[in-house]
Parts: structure tokens; C-alpha cells; sequence
């Protein structure tokens, strides 16, 4: 049996001796050096915005896998999309960087570490008066797998959560709301707006200008922060200067943008108070995705479905 | 009944008000300012490093409050030292501060906060490899009520977790070590060092050369990382110079210092692997503080016992 990697501006070696590990029975391919009998007879396939001439041709496969927790890069593929499961990767693993990212960015806001670098730069000795956690509410947008666990973290860490999500999650000690109307209730008590949605046709430059002026601007951060480790084109590049430029946001954190990777003349490179990561938040670990595959496959020989399966409809 | 604030370097204004509204029955009073009879007659002190000759003037007091977790400031008083129970200030407030700041540093080193700063201000992208959490050890020294939260909070986003104590703790999912043969194993598997311990005799100078050259080094940070929320004067700043400069530490994040506020020609200021914060970890809120001191009156009131009451022999 054959599995194919198909994984774009990346290399073998980072991805087949995972695979080969994880399922020494299978024939893992790079997809790029495989034979068109290779294409068509492949059962599985692993991707991230994968190469869709070479999609058309993998007629025999039984599952897509995803290589991250998105599946966006996977029905773009349209009419090149085989006829098969799309199976998004959800692993402790990947959840745990992400979490570990966004605590990362929220304590980073939350203890004033670039105002303080500033002073270590210029030698200056100077306490700044400082919020406690529970003061400051982390508002995420996306309440999912990773959204769920950042919030339980944050929770941990002292802050006060909320969530806003599609359809209503509940969670102890986090306070939930969906739906357009709870919306403007959720941003207007959210001091650093987290967002962890999926970009589908609903998320789609979702959040902008609107967004930003619907935080909360009496926060003890001085104003609302915007943090974005889910998708770049679920964001409004030039509304995010603007707000940085002249309010209300005090602060943002990026992981994602619009266009990958941020073209060199962004003006968000330079701009004191934003902090930008080239996504890595939630960095996929070959072996943890080899394992995962494996699983999944194991799960389908025992007559068993697979484990979160993307709907094309809702786009996640 | 008469409430001295004795603070060293701070005002009247950011404490007096706390005071009478978490204590209306009580005097506070700033203790610069007090008359003679006001400090004989007092009952209740509140201090950070107070005035020796003004402590010898409180002949009548009942408890001697720290306005922090440490009391090596109080116990510096020697002789000046009145005949009262010394309190030291554990509250969840200040908990949470120090494993707020704790979790930051830690995360800051896993996640090569600086090396990606370094490459946003070059605008360049470019994705590091980046270790789990749970491959890297954090040991911390000290577990009393800071070191255990913090160790929680630690296991909580991933990290593996071990703790270093005089008398050894046991805690769900961190592995315990005591004594001077325990440091040695201890410093062997442990990648970040977090220094949680107090300031006495026996931790006098305690974290230098010899404690960074027992560390793991093949770890997947590329060598270890000492972090110190406790006291500056348990470590030696020199030796964390020239162990920055010639390794084998590849990182620090230093809240406290031999002597503060930290020289301006410290070579520390300026060096990249650096990151220095003002004593700023645990900062004790003025409300927080006086919402503890008021509970410990009532408890002394009701017959009970003070809690946290420091040993001038061990000194904490």
C-alpha cells in the first residue's frame, strides 16, 4: 500500500523517515517524484496546499490527511478535490504549541514585555504599575479542539475567558456566546481578542475595523489587543495598521497572514507594537502527524470511521 | 489601634488608601511620618526593608507584616529586629504574579522569542525548528507555596517538571529531589533552572559556576537557561556573565540582582540572551496586601494563630 506526501516548499527529509517509522508496511512517496501508477493507485495521501494536477490524478484514495488542523488549502483545490474523506490533523501534540503560543502572546501583552525591553535597552531601572490577570479578559473566537484547550489554559494562568463560536460550547469557568448578536455582547468585554477560527466563506476578512471598534477600550491594557493564530485571510491586513496606527488597538500578535510570507514592504515588520511569528504557532511534527496517519489508517481496517473528518459544507 | 506602612523607596499614597478602606477601625500610618508615641504605641507594622532605628522605636508591637513573600529584608534588621512574630505575605494574588512571570520566561526560551524578533526586524521569514515542551526539563529550586504553583502551571502547558527543595515535596506529576546529592541529579536532567529559593545563609551566593556546569547540556534548547524570580543574592552575577559569554547557559531572564536597582554599567543590560526585568515578578498589590494583613488581625483577634509565620532560625 501507498501513502503520498504532498506537502508544498518542503522537503522529503523531513517527512519520510516519520512515515516510514510510523508505518513501516506502507510505501511512503513524496508526491512530486512519484510515477502517474503511483499517483492512481495511492490509498491515502498526506497534504498541505497541494499541487492540484497532481491531485486529479490519485483516483484510488480511501483518505486525505491533512497536515495541520486547517483543511482550507484542501477544498480550495475545487473540482481537483478527489472524491475521498478529508481528515484534519488533531493531535495533543499540535494543540499543545498552539496553547503554548497563545498563553505566550497573552502574558507577553499582559506583563508589558516590550515596554520592558525598552527599558532594559536604555538601562533605565523602572517599575510599571501592573494589571493582575483576572482584571483582563482574553475573548477567543473559535471555540474548537485548540480553542478549547487555550482557553482552559488561560483560565489556569489567572486570566478571566470567554469564548464565541458557530454553535454555543460550554465550559466551566469560561463564559460562552455565539450567533451575530452575541457577538457585540462577547467583543464588548473582551480586552485581547484571540482568534482561532477556521477560514471558510463565513470567516472570510471577518475581522476588521468592525471587530476592533466593538473591544472593550477601558481595559486595564489601556485597549484591546488583537492576537490571530487561526488563519491570515480571516483578517483585515490594512485595518489591523490603521487600528494600530490610530486606535483602538494597543497591541497585536500575528502568526497569519493574508499572504504567506508577509511580503517584505509590510508595514507590520516595523510597527513597535506588533509581535510577528512566520507560522510556526501550531508547527507540525512529522513524527506526531506520522502517528496520527497511522492511527487513523488502523482505525479504518478495523471498520472503525475516522477520526474528525472535515465537512465540505461548513469548510472545517 | 495603629497600622505603620515602613516601605523603603515607595509613598504614602500608594499604600494609605488600601489600608483604610480594607482596615476603617485601624490608624495606618506612614511610618516616615509618625510620631514617637505613634511608633511606641503602634500594634501592627507593615514593612519592605524598613528604617532599623524607627523598628527599634516599636516597643509594642504584635506582629511584623512583610510586604512580600521573602523576609530577608526583615531578618537584615538584626538586633533593630523587635521581639514580634515576623509574617510573610503568601496570597494568591502575589502566587499568581510569580507563575504568570515564571510561565512567560519559560515559554519566552522555548518558544526563541529573540531569535524571531531578530528576524521580524530584519523582515525576514523563516520557520525554526521548534522543540515540544514536554522534550524540555524545567527544575526548579524552592517549593514552597510559589515554587508548587509555578510547577503546576509549568506542567499544565507541557513542560516535564522537577522540583529541588531542603525538605522534599511530592507533587502529582513533578519528580521531587532534596539534599546535596539530590541537586546533582537534579542538574543533570533539568534544561531551564527557575531559582525560587529565599535569601539566607545557607543560599547565600549558592546559584553560580558550579550549579550552571551541572546542568544538561544536550538538551533541545541548545544548552540550559537560568531564570531567577527569587533573590539576586542567591546567585553571582558574574559568573552568570561569563557563563552567558563562554557557556554553557545559552539564556537568562533575571527579575532580582545582587543589588538593586541593577549598576547602569552592568554588563547584563545589553547582553542578547539576556532579558532583565525590575523586580517586577511578584508585585505585591497594595489591596492585595492589605486585604491579607486585615485577615490576619481578625485571626489573631478570634484567638487563632497568624499563617505564614517565618523562622528567624532558617530564615523564611
Amino acid at each position: 500500500m501507498t501513502i503520498l506526501i504532498d506537502i508544498r516548499d518542503d522537503s522529503p527529509g523531513n517527512w519520510l523517515p516519520a512515515f516510514t517509522e510510523a508505518l513501516p508496511q506502507e510505501r511512503a512517496i513524496w508526491a512530486a517524484d512519484a510515477s502517474e501508477s503511483d499517483l492512481a493507485s495511492a490509498e491515502w495521501v498526506l497534504v498541505w496546499s497541494p499541487d492540484p494536477q497532481r491531485m486529479r490524478a490519485m483516483t484510488g484514495l480511501k483518505a486525505i490527511f491533512s497536515m495541520g488542523a486547517g483543511v482550507d488549502h484542501v477544498f480550495a483545490l475545487g473540482e481537483a478535490l478527489p472524491n475521498a474523506p478529508v481528515v484534519r490533523f488533531v493531535d495533543p501534540d499540535l494543540t499543545n504549541r498552539m496553547s503554548e503560543w497563545v498563553v505566550l502572546q497573552c502574558l507577553t501583552h499582559l506583563r508589558q514585555v516590550r515596554a520592558y525591553q525598552a527599558l532594559q535597552h536604555a538601562h533605565m531601572w523602572r517599575q510599571l504599575p501592573q494589571p493582575a490577570a483576572r482584571d483582563v479578559t482574553v475573548g477567543i473566537m473559535g471555540m474548537g479542539v485548540l480553542g478549547q484547550d487555550a482557553a482552559a489554559k488561560l483560565a489556569v494562568m489567572g486570566f478571566a475567558v470567554r469564548g464565541w463560536s458557530r454553535t454555543q460550547k460550554s465550559l466551566p469557568g469560561v463564559e460562552g456566546f455565539s450567533g451575530e448578536d452575541g457577538l457585540t455582547a462577547f467583543l464588548a468585554g473582551t480586552d485581547i481578542l484571540v482568534n482561532l477560527l477556521p477560514h471558510t466563506t463565513d470567516t472570510h476578512r471577518m475581522i476588521g475595523r468592525r471587530i476592533f471598534e466593538g473591544l472593550r477600550r477601558t481595559g486595564p491594557l489601556g485597549g484591546p489587543v488583537f492576537i490571530n493564530a487561526g488563519r491570515g485571510r480571516t483578517h483585515v491586513e490594512t485595518d489591523i495598521i490603521e487600528a494600530l496606527r490610530n486606535g483602538p488597538l494597543v497591541g497585536v500578535s500575528l502568526d497569519v497572514f493574508e499572504r504567506e510570507p508577509l511580503a517584505r514592504e509590510s508595514p507590520l515588520w516595523d510597527m513597535e507594537r506588533a509581535i510577528l511569528t512566520p507560522h510556526v504557532a501550531a508547527w507540525s511534527d512529522s513524527r506526531a502527524v506520522a502517528r496520527n496517519v497511522a492511527r487513523q489508517i488502523a482505525r479504518h481496517r478495523n471498520g472503525e470511521a475516522f477520526e474528525n473528518v472535515a465537512e465540505a459544507g461548513r469548510g472545517y
